[in-house]
């Protein structure tokens, strides 16, 4: 079965019926570097912390672990979220979209989710034909990873 | 100016400062198909209700609109959201992240969001060593796009 077909099968079914885990990995269009983007949200707020990519061990390691671990681009590595800032990612609950391309993450977040030290990444605000920054930075970047 | 240093000399501006929005627009650092791509949350709920991607014509024409028009990766067309539908979205709020390449759209959404009848996209939802369907189609897609 392809993967499309396997998202497809997935769309009619009714709340409550499901399909093995492992299955579904699978069947995730990664792609071509072998990615799909996650979205953190904040579980108890409904906030929109961040967008970051993951791979197969990634999605893997966070659901085993119940800490959230996305796959850096810049650093071509896995980066365990807070690893060196100590601001982690507790993972409530994940989803995949109707077309399994795309995970959404229902988050603990301890302090600031973004590297600026602001609490999440979203700061920069569309107002009329400015882009005006309106957000604080709670925690000082270089006291986040200059230790 | 690279995107790179753009995007990194916001980084550090407090709350209230701003940079022209056309010279943000041409420090987005596409993808390699022109793409960035973009969360739609409901403005009064949070809830995150589905992702998809813009190239720049989407985003001006989202922000000229305000309606939110996306790039059909599988049509290679813009696609106004609810065009065939009807089920649109009103942008409430456009925002760009630290490093310029994600978008958040504060949206309200009309009916479902998702194609398959849905009110949002994540519905496949981990549970243990399943992926369980937990919300239910609130108009048969049929309906939606059969007319």
């Amino acid at each position: 079965m392809s993967g499309n077909a396997f998202w497809q099968q997935l769309e009619s079914r009714a709340v409550g019926e499901s399909v093995p885990l492992q299955e579904a990995l699978a069947q995730i269009p990664w792609n071509a570097d072998g990615l799909i983007p996650a979205i953190a949200q904040q579980h108890d707020t409904g906030e929109v912390l961040m967008l970051a990519w993951m791979n197969r061990a990634a999605l893997e390691e966070t659901l085993a672990r119940g800490r959230v671990c996305y796959w850096s681009r810049s650093r071509q590595q896995l980066w365990r979220k807070g690893e060196s800032s100590g601001q982690v990612q507790v993972l409530k609950e994940a989803r995949l979209d109707c077309d399994g391309d795309t995970l959404l993450l229902l988050v603990d977040q301890t302090g600031p989710a973004c590297h600026t030290g602001r609490r999440g990444c979203f700061y920069n605000l569309v107002q009329g034909e400015r882009l005006v920054v309106d957000q604080s930075v709670l925690i000082d970047p270089a006291n986040l990873y200059g230790k």
